[in-house]
């Protein structure tokens, strides 16, 4: 006897949504039925959108953001200041910074974080670029714009240390408080942090 | 001067892994960028699994289940039982069914439930073509799988009187405690329906 099940391709489709971070089997099928249900050409604009991405965005060779061509846009851009190479671990790192509209310079992302727990070393990230990038584009000042955690702190102090024979600063951005928020909320790690970073009023 | 923002090909992925259902703006932006930076052929092969989806299936024209053919196996099936037909409210509604290996029949999905204030009429759902399955495939019981809310037994209630005239007995599900529940957990709709359905021991 026939028992009813999805088709091939439907479990196909489960297979592949499933993939997706964020994504469970129940969430999966859901996605995977609404694209079938759908009348219109929802899903075929999203098949298209992905193959879009992957035929055209690739990472800029200097500072690792999303782009679409060899070099990005900011990269290329004269009217940034090319002065000042904020480092970030990510290339999405550069989003949050750049909505801020404090930075006017340029950025580097490593691509991670030294973590040897995760077998992630210097010589897998975008460091040896990063070295080539201050010689040749000389920068007057280095801000290293990693996470304010262990291997965060590590990977800060491994590259302030293999560019301290070159005549650059060398900055990372401050910790404290977040904005908004009370003593109450704040561990006690960000508020000695906050206390040994304390400014003049 | 420049600012750094997503590629316009970026923004337009996750403008359509927004549309899907369960994915809000901060997932869509992690599924595209987990797209992009996944570094095998997985987000090519979600988007050919999406086409191959759209290509091939279609609703069986009898039972409203996912099929690649007019008609799907399960109706095509000689050996599944025609005396008995399983009214369902959605298509997905069929596995579940399936899953419990009790019923050997056959299937027809609605397609949904009368329901007035999402303006959903009789004339909405494949009403007439379960009339039609009734007279031309005269299965001698129709079982009414609908959901235990205002809407499944309004509809069940509907569907009941249309075939008051037709030789054909008509079942729904029982209504109870749900299986390993007990008394403290089921309210009290359920508990009354549960005792004025209560079976002989």
């Amino acid at each position: 006897m026939k028992r009813a099940e999805y088709p091939p391709t439907i479990k196909a489709l489960i297979g592949e949504l499933k993939r997706m971070p964020g994504v469970g089997p129940r969430s999966a099928e859901r996605i995977a039925l609404w694209m079938i249900q759908s009348r219109d050409a929802h899903s075929l604009e999203l098949a298209r959108a992905i193959t879009e991405v992957t035929k055209t965005i690739q990472p800029c060779s200097k500072c690792g953001f999303f782009s679409i061509s060899p070099v990005c846009e900011v990269c290329e851009d004269p009217e940034r200041d090319s002065t000042a190479l904020c480092v970030v671990e990510q290339p999405t790192d550069i989003l949050p910074l750049e909505r801020t509209g404090a930075f006017r310079g340029k950025y580097h992302a490593l691509g991670g974080r030294i973590s040897p727990l995760d077998h992630v070393g210097p010589e897998d990230l975008r460091i040896d670029a990063l070295i080539e990038r201050v010689r040749t584009e000389k920068p007057s000042e280095i801000i290293l714009a990693l996470g304010a955690d262990v291997e965060g702190e590590a990977t800060s102090n491994y590259i302030a240390a293999l560019l301290r024979q070159t005549p650059v600063l060398i900055s990372r951005l401050a910790q404290g408080l977040p904005a908004g928020g009370g003593l109450e909320h704040a561990d006690e790690l960000t508020i000695s942090r906050a206390l040994s970073g304390r400014t003049r009023l």
